[in-house]
């Protein structure tokens, strides 16, 4: 299996819409991503390592797949519609990572 | 449910290795940190949005708790250990990142 890990790096002064992520962006992506996706985090940054720390990301998400493939097949044709969506809820630009997942 | 998230940044020259940090650092991890430790994950970094990018981390590890007191509980004993053991897998200075699990 493969995780597709989605992180939004926390910029001084930048904008997350947690609520509009959380209510709006990720039902959309569960929907328009459909079967291929296993299973979906969301995590919402908190601190850094001490509770004075500012989280290094504000959010990280991730979509466990099958196979990259897989990942690819559904996304490419709706990717201009969710990365459209993007800007509704933040002016980061997200870090994309592809791992494998060898605990968990 | 909070979820503390350890990443590795992958950098140009940096070493990870993969079956140490697999078969031994996140068993003693887990043995150590014991029963705080609601679920675990590793992810292990393939590429990054294509697959000719490198990832942009090495790894990335997430300890599921119920609260931040428990795993500060339960780390702080043990901290000096297991940050000890980090040099044996790899040179990268780990990210820290505390998260509510907000889906997932």
């Amino acid at each position: 299996m493969v995780k597709i890990t989605v992180l939004y790096p926390n910029k001084p002064g930048s904008r997350f819409d947690v609520e509009y992520y959380l209510n709006t962006h990720m039902p959309m992506s569960g929907k328009l991503l459909g079967a291929a996706i296993k299973a979906v985090s969301v995590e919402i940054g908190r601190s850094g390592a001490t509770p004075d720390d500012q989280p290094p990301f504000a959010a990280i998400c991730g979509f466990t797949c099958e196979t990259v493939q897989a990942f690819t097949d559904a996304f490419l044709p709706i990717a201009g519609q969710l990365q459209g969506d993007i800007r509704n809820y933040t002016d980061i630009e997200p870090i994309i990572q592809i791992s494998d997942i060898r605990i968990g």
